[in-house]
């Protein structure tokens, strides 16, 4: 690996967590003409998925292994993406490096995730990288303003989409998460530590249990940031699975804040709403900022 | 059954969901010389509960038996107290009466709970009765200030406790819960359609899969009623299955609004605490009103 010549885009640093979205980005990135150099996470994004592409796998709580080879490479950027599920802090190994900085890891460890990922940015600069969003680096990410695929949300989805919005505004000063499920104007579930997923079957469960007053059909998703969301990381996403998910609560479909979200596989995500029947909406989520 | 003289309390009319708190209600206000009318609803409370009690059995939707029933007895005052899982607008029978009450049950079926029960109540009045809540004929069922049992709640769960009543004072006013988990200084849960003991079992698996950072024995669940709650009906309650649930989720213990909460069976729901190594506290909510 070599430095890259004066003038030339230096080669960006991909941490990888799980699923389909490192990936994504990195072809995106790649498409564009720049360099990516992917470091997934051990024991959290997939060998599988990284066979053939020159990995650098890195592990939690190992920083010198990623900042010797990020500065080997001539890496000055670098973009968090994937899923991380939040690590317990005493399974942890450190490194060496890691060590020097542990008072300022272990303040990120209290609180929310927005206070764990803001410390990890700011020690990522103080070693003198520069942590970018994803979408900045690959922006057709973004779910645009408008509706993605072949279903159209109705007026009482867009009331609950509203009301979802509302809801996830009121409570991002407490930083807990990004989603809720909203039914005829009641919010029937808050995603907070169970993530998206784990939220949409618990709706499943509850329609099948009869728990739900629901009918058949209604019932919408909603994802947007909370307004003191970095959007360098963890910006919301949707993917293939979210859409799974969806159906399977019989959910109408997902609205998510536009060009503040991010979809993971696209065609692919919008050819599987088509196909179940659900709509994927890019809306204005009110926010002021 | 005969309608009381002048001057004799009228007998109450409890309305009984699931659970055990109705008996205990029931069981509070006999203890203090009024005679006690028990209306188990069909299909959610349990028959063996009220073996021996002479029960009058109500169906859901079935307003004309209990209006007769009860102005026969000469109730006046009634009471609805218990769990009653949110009924499907379309599963429910209706009788004469309440087919001419419809247009008001339609229009309390949109929304959340708050709405749903504020129009039952409004229902209820209008065909002369007075709607109490359990605590004014049964007000040692409210948890009172300060810590229950053996256990005492650290300062850290203090902390955590205050952050959730904060959070549900925030979230009152969209309707959607009474309870959330708090663990180091992170919301890690929140009660929507699913109720408290379905939210305890989510931490209980989100620990056990190793999705939470916090140690063990760490967290506090938090209730207390919405800002805009009718105090008659739905005040957040807590039992020995409460206790149990916080145990098995690894939580420290439960903080709960003083005096805006009630404990059913409260002494064997001490007698789990102690055992369990929970703590159980009525803690000032911090709400204005």
């Amino acid at each position: 690996m070599s430095a890259p010549v004066a003038g030339e885009e230096s080669p960006l640093a991909l941490i990888c967590g799980s699923g389909s979205l490192p990936l994504a980005v990195a072809d995106s990135v790649a498409a564009r003409g720049r360099r990516v150099l992917l470091f997934p996470l051990r024991g959290i994004a997939a060998p599988q998925d990284y066979a053939g592409r020159a990995p650098i796998w890195l592990q939690l709580a190992k920083f010198g292994t990623f900042i010797r080879a990020a500065r080997a490479a001539g890496c000055r950027d670098l973009v968090l993406i994937g899923s991380l599920v939040r690590p317990s802090f005493w399974q942890l190994r450190f490194d060496l490096t890691t060590l020097r900085m542990l008072p300022g890891i272990a303040a990120s460890f209290r609180g929310g995730d927005d206070h764990l990922l803001s410390g990890v940015a700011r020690l990522i600069e103080g070693e003198g990288f520069r942590l970018l969003g994803a979408h900045e680096v690959a922006p057709e990410i973004l779910v645009p303003k408008g509706v993605l695929g072949r279903v159209q949300p109705t007026p009482q989805d867009e009331t609950d989409a509203a009301l979802g919005f509302r809801y996830l505004h009121a409570t991002g000063m407490f930083d807990v998460g990004q989603a809720v499920v909203v039914a005829s104007n009641r919010v029937l579930a808050v995603e907070a530590a169970e993530g998206t997923d784990q939220m949409l079957v618990r709706v499943a469960e509850l329609r099948r249990t009869g728990r739900l007053a629901a009918g058949e059909g209604r019932g919408v998703l909603v994802k947007c940031p909370k307004p003191t969301q970095d959007r360098r990381f963890d910006l919301p996403s949707i993917g293939p699975q979210t859409i799974k998910g969806v159906a399977s609560a019989g959910l109408a479909g997902v609205a998510v804040a536009a060009g503040e979200t991010i979809a993971a596989q696209s065609a692919r995500l919008v050819e599987i709403a088509d196909r179940e029947n659900v709509f994927v909406a890019g809306l204005a989520s009110g926010l002021q900022r």
